[in-house]
């Protein structure tokens, strides 16, 4: 099966919620001036939209969405692409889904004002749920975002402690992962026990996400993507098969080439050899079995709802995609 | 009177709550990790906390707040420093309350996570209020004030009509305004039309703060201000003084003036010359007569609270201060 049917099937119990937020992303995004028509594209066209596929798979199996999840969904999305913008401003990425960046596009300072306003709708769309708790949910996640974004900025350019990476993808991805999952199982009045487990899911399931994110990044394909290859290591953020590389015996050359790719970080072929040589001293390999850990975590956490198969199906979707 | 201790005898009815909201802020201010330090040392370094101030008057005199107002004060606070911090990405600015501002400190990739970072502790706070609506106003303002943004970096350089500079302001500063006397008036559970009176004082006492804000960036006095005057002339915003003039049958010169201005931005004294010449043209003299109206209008909406002679006072301080 191709990964876009795969995706697709995962969708199936869920089709019509998510057909409810692709509207209501498109009605915000009609709502918005002509001047922000790059913003209004990205939210309108698209993506995977995980994170609602998450939340509403987690409010379990119904032919409707429990009231408030379609809400809180879109509001969740809204966040995650209002945090792209930002990233885009932050690392002055030039593509993004194979497209100009929005940033780009924009210019800096309109993109800066774009991710707030696409924020500041994102906690309306919550308010609109009424679901006690939810707005605290949605902000706790992004202020463990920007935190987590805020270590890696100040970071950039030197290697981690793999501890102190995962402590930086929790924050960056896992939280907004855990906290769909949370929404959805509020929003469908789940038990104290599968709210847990639910978070447990999303937490576990978002650090296996990002560090496949981080293997495409190094050894994926630019065309699947729809971005280049390496831009993590010429932008200084080194993930985890470049840290468990850096620290073997042999690490040296690994230390010895970012060092140099710091002072040319235009030299062509530069971060392909990094890449190899990490792969060539198992980092490669050694991400791909944490990722796989933390995968199994998630399997292991699920409950018993009508939607556990395309949970499961989720987590291995995720760990296995290459784009 | 000073206009510091002008300031301190508005503040008399509300003190105890102004002090829990600045301690509130040091906390968020001790909770930030320290590669954010400028950021807490805003936070925390004091500013007029004019919007608390109106949200507790709006709160009615109490000697204990109600529930809830001090933590919407706070949010309302720390919505308003985001803010402040983004703007100055915006414009790269490099002074602000006679610091280097918090952009120039941080480096402009941590000042955007900053200001998120903090907008979303706004919306953590505001959700411990526990009053139903909250989020939904807070949220609400915030959009209204990127969109203005928005629209204001949209027309940097271009001299618009006196209803669409209205409109701008409304968006980027009265927004807020109202959202705090709404919120202060909800927390104190007022009446519906004195909620409306309120949200009305605090529209209109928000527009004239952000003519006088104009008015002295033109003919204000850099140190009182802590920053350069003439700043958004040079950043190619033209505000109502120079609007008016521009608009008048000798505003041909004002036009030619800027045009020159927008070629050669650092060259000394023309700033200076642009604003003398609307002066001259009544440029100066009209936007104060409006700045008037829109107090006034505060004025006539304050209904009969406790903190009423308060809040007169406050919209008569606004207009006349000086920094």
């Amino acid at each position: 099966m191709t990964e876009a049917a795969e995706l697709e099937r995962l969708q199936t119990p869920v089709r019509a919620g998510l057909e409810q937020v692709n509207q209501r992303l498109a009605d915000i995004a009609a709502r918005m001036p002509e001047i922000l028509r790059p913003v209004a594209e990205v939210l309108a066209g698209g993506g995977k939209r995980l994170r609602p596929l998450l939340l509403l798979l987690s409010a379990g199996d119904q032919r409707e969405a429990p009231d408030g999840a379609v809400a809180l969904a879109t509001a969740v999305e809204a966040v995650h692409i209002a945090s792209l913008i930002h990233d885009d401003v932050i690392d002055e990425a030039e593509q993004r889904r194979g497209q100009a960046s929005t940033a780009a596009a924009l210019g800096q300072r309109q993109a800066v004002l774009a991710g707030d306003y696409l924020a500041a709708i994102a906690y309306q769309e919550v308010q609109t749920a009424g679901l006690p708790g939810a707005g605290e949910i949605l902000a706790t996640a992004v202020v463990k975002m920007t935190l987590a974004e805020v270590k890696a900025v100040a970071n950039a350019g030197r290697l981690l402690p793999e501890a102190e990476y995962l402590e930086v993808i929790a924050g960056k991805t896992a939280a907004l992962f855990e906290a769909a999952a949370h929404l959805g199982a509020l929003a469908a009045g789940a038990s104290d026990g599968i709210v847990e487990r639910m978070r447990t899911y999303g937490r576990s399931l978002g650090l296996a996400f990002q560090i496949r994110d981080d293997l495409l990044d190094l050894y994926g394909d630019s065309k699947q993507l729809g971005k280049p290859v390496g831009r993590d290591l010429v932008g200084g953020i080194y993930t985890l098969p470049i840290i468990f590389a850096a620290d073997q015996p042999q690490g040296a050359e690994v230390r010895d080439l970012l060092a140099q790719l710091r002072v040319r970080p235009d030299e062509g072929g530069l971060a392909e050899r990094i890449a190899d040589l990490a792969r060539r001293l198992g980092g490669k390999a050694y991400a791909e079995g944490q990722m796989r850990r933390y995968a199994d975590q998630a399997l292991a956490a699920i409950p018993d709802l009508p939607t556990r198969d395309h949970l499961r199906d989720l987590a291995r979707y995720v760990v296995s995609r290459d784009s």
